[in-house]
């Protein structure tokens, strides 16, 4: 771990920058599965998920039998929690619903937009080792709330052509019916393009490693629209004396067993906080599994001295961290404060697992920095608003000459003449009726 | 124009597709003028306004001498138009405020989005033969109102070193302060990597033309978001045997001057409607300055007969047109089933030139089919929806071991570890405090 204390202020940037990741390197190699999926679709699919995945496929769909067959695989108690979890997570998004607000702009002129559901998406869902049952949850509830028409779930399948049965207890308690077992540059593609199993769908969710990464960025230059860029995943702890160092260290942990290229960052206000966090961090680490994660990535990792809160969130909004948690005593007035973060959790119970598995926020997050431009998943992200407007006569009188003269100064008068033919007519009316 | 009746169900596909506008032919031109703004700042990018603008600058900068020239040179009667399109776009984008609604997902946990102003935004306004200070209006107004703390507008100076006044008479109106004399690719390169003079920002609006796009989407692969993906301009008219015959043909060619690929297609339910829209398409244009124009982009354009009304809006939702205009007397009942449109403009009088320049709405709309994923410029579009939760004891007591269970099954036991050391300690709080 770095310790940095009391940082210059010119030095800010660069102890908050990341390391710009270039996936370019990776386009030769994901085009060309691209391209296979986009002319072969099904078989080139087939084809990559024995390649990468070592699965022998017949078909590519999750049946009903193989659904039903996982809930009786899936603990009761993990039943539960997922049911709780979906349960919050439905509630949150629901209530982000818009409602339709008319504005009269000017009277006869009324405008307003109305929330309207992407009418296909594809959600990917990565496998490996932990298999991200959460991570369905927070993509599909929202999908499902949204009223997206069809919702397509990608996931590779284990060797012997199965997908981990929580993975379809979660697609089955949030609602997905059409599951595919492909992973990596083949489910993107095939989601992107379409292929004779699988709806080509308008925007794609979910993380992924760097292929996927580079397969999501590279269909999104044309062919459909993707959730955010995705780095690697990161925490900011802003803690004062008031802290407990105990909490504070676990959550920079559960941040650090994400991978080798996760980091973890401490700002604090209290030296003494700030050594009692170090000396915890390596004691909570010998218990844990993923210790060697977790060692490389604390690498990358800081506790960083600052002389006040001010400070503090100074260099948080600078950093733009994916997950801020603030667990000092003042956490209301520090919050009010934040500008740019992609989820923050306030005091010293809320810690990154509850927001990553059941509180009811959306875990699919901006890293690396993009918490500057881009929001969280969230029922928005499943919606376009549409704008409509309607003008009566009287609307036309009121802005009609508006029109006239900037379309003319635009040289556009063809525009003009629009607007000048229904002028023509609104003048009978118009001078009649009022 | 191209006249099709009754077309088949399965070409409605064809019918409507756009071909794919491939931007990567440009990418090695368009990369170099980044990369040498990146590394040499101002100095490069007045290089680029002597090569490309033909404009020899000492700063880049408007100066407030400039602006207040400016403003004595724009006629009254266009200032007038200015302010009331101003009033009516901020009346509308104010109203698409965000209020924080907390929602206790359970006893003791509490979530909240909250919207928060992206930064640094920068606004690309394109010169050419027409100053297009409409689209100043439209991507000023929301950022003010969102209140991004900086808002950097770049477009290129003519010969004479000079930004057209309209231009700097419409962001004076709208607020923006920060000015740069700087077009086409050296613009989205200075925003995107700040030089000098130019600060950086986190994400990019406007349109521009072919190589504007190219360098968007280039700097959006790694330095900062934008706000869509580019193409072609469109417009989708619905009439019956009520339209207007006159007006629906003055709506297909103010589209149909913005240029050679503009496109512009009716629907219609009526046989008659569409030979006389074609014959007013004929003797209208001959009227027109951009006659050129116009003739090359009827040649893409398309008049539709097809049997009723729910045919015509599944072709228009498969066509996902940018902007929809419903000119039938039924238009509410039809406003019902969009699913796919940018701006929707209803009735005979909500001409495509109201929305473009002064009822409010935006006219930045997605276009190329884009609308079946993407929203036009919103409010939206300058926030980030950030959440927030607060958890009590008693919360730790309600999700705290759902955490745990879904943490250990997703084999993170740091994540895991994070929720049980609350959960141990707030036995003892929860169970005194209950």
């Amino acid at each position: 771990m770095n310790i940095i204390r009391y940082p210059e202020r010119n030095d800010r940037e660069r102890i908050t920058g990341r390391s710009r990741t270039d996936l370019s390197e990776l386009n030769a190699a994901v085009e060309k599965i691209l391209d296979d999926v986009r002319e072969n679709g099904d078989r080139a699919v087939i084809r990559y998920e024995e390649m990468f995945d070592k699965a022998a496929l017949q078909s590519l769909v999750v049946t009903e039998k193989e659904l039903e067959e996982a809930l009786t695989e899936v603990s009761e108690e993990l039943l539960d929690a997922l049911h709780l979890a979906h349960g919050n997570i439905e509630r949150f998004h629901r209530a982000q619903a818009m409602t339709v607000k008319k504005v009269e702009t000017q009277p006869g002129v009324t405008c307003w937009q109305k929330s309207v559901a992407i009418e296909k998406v594809g959600l990917y869902v990565p496998g490996g080792t932990a298999p991200l049952f959460s991570t369905v949850l927070m993509l599909a509830t929202p999908a499902v709330i949204a009223g997206c028409r069809e919702i397509v779930l990608c996931t590779p399948p284990g060797k012997d052509g199965k997908v981990n049965p929580a993975i379809l207890a979660a697609a089955h308690i949030a609602g997905v019916r059409k599951i595919f077992k492909i992973g990596g540059v083949q489910a993107i593609g095939a989601m992107a393009y379409g292929t004779e199993s699988v709806p080509k769908v308008y925007k794609i969710f979910g993380p992924g490693n760097q292929y996927v990464m580079a397969a999501k960025q590279i269909v999104s230059l044309h062919d459909v629209a993707i959730d955010m860029p995705a780095g690697p995943s990161e925490v900011c702890v802003i803690a004062d004396e008031t802290s407990n160092p105990e909490f504070v260290a676990a959550d920079m942990l559960s941040q650090a067993e994400h991978g080798a290229d996760s980091q973890a960052v401490l700002i604090t206000t209290s030296e003494r906080m700030l050594d009692d966090v170090a000396a915890c961090i390596d004691r909570q680490t010998e218990a844990l599994e993923r210790k060697e994660f977790i060692r490389k990535s604390l690498e990358n990792s800081m506790l960083i001295l600052v002389k006040d809160y001010d400070e503090a969130m100074e260099l948080s909004n600078i950093y733009a961290p994916e997950h801020l948690i603030i667990a000092t005593e003042n956490h209301e007035e520090l919050a009010a404060k934040v500008v740019n973060a992609g989820s923050v959790f306030l005091g010293k119970y809320a810690c990154e697992s509850a927001g990553d598995y059941a509180s009811g926020t959306n875990h699919t997050l901006p890293t690396h920095g993009y918490a500057t431009a881009y929001s969280g998943v969230n029922l928005d992200s499943y919606n376009r608003k549409i704008t409509f407007q309607h003008i009566t006569p009287e609307g036309i009188a009121n802005i009609g000459r508006a029109v006239e003269i900037m379309a003319e100064n635009e040289r556009l008068d063809a525009h003009k003449n629009a607007m000048t033919v229904r002028i023509d007519e609104c003048k009978n009316i118009y001078g009649e009726k009022k």
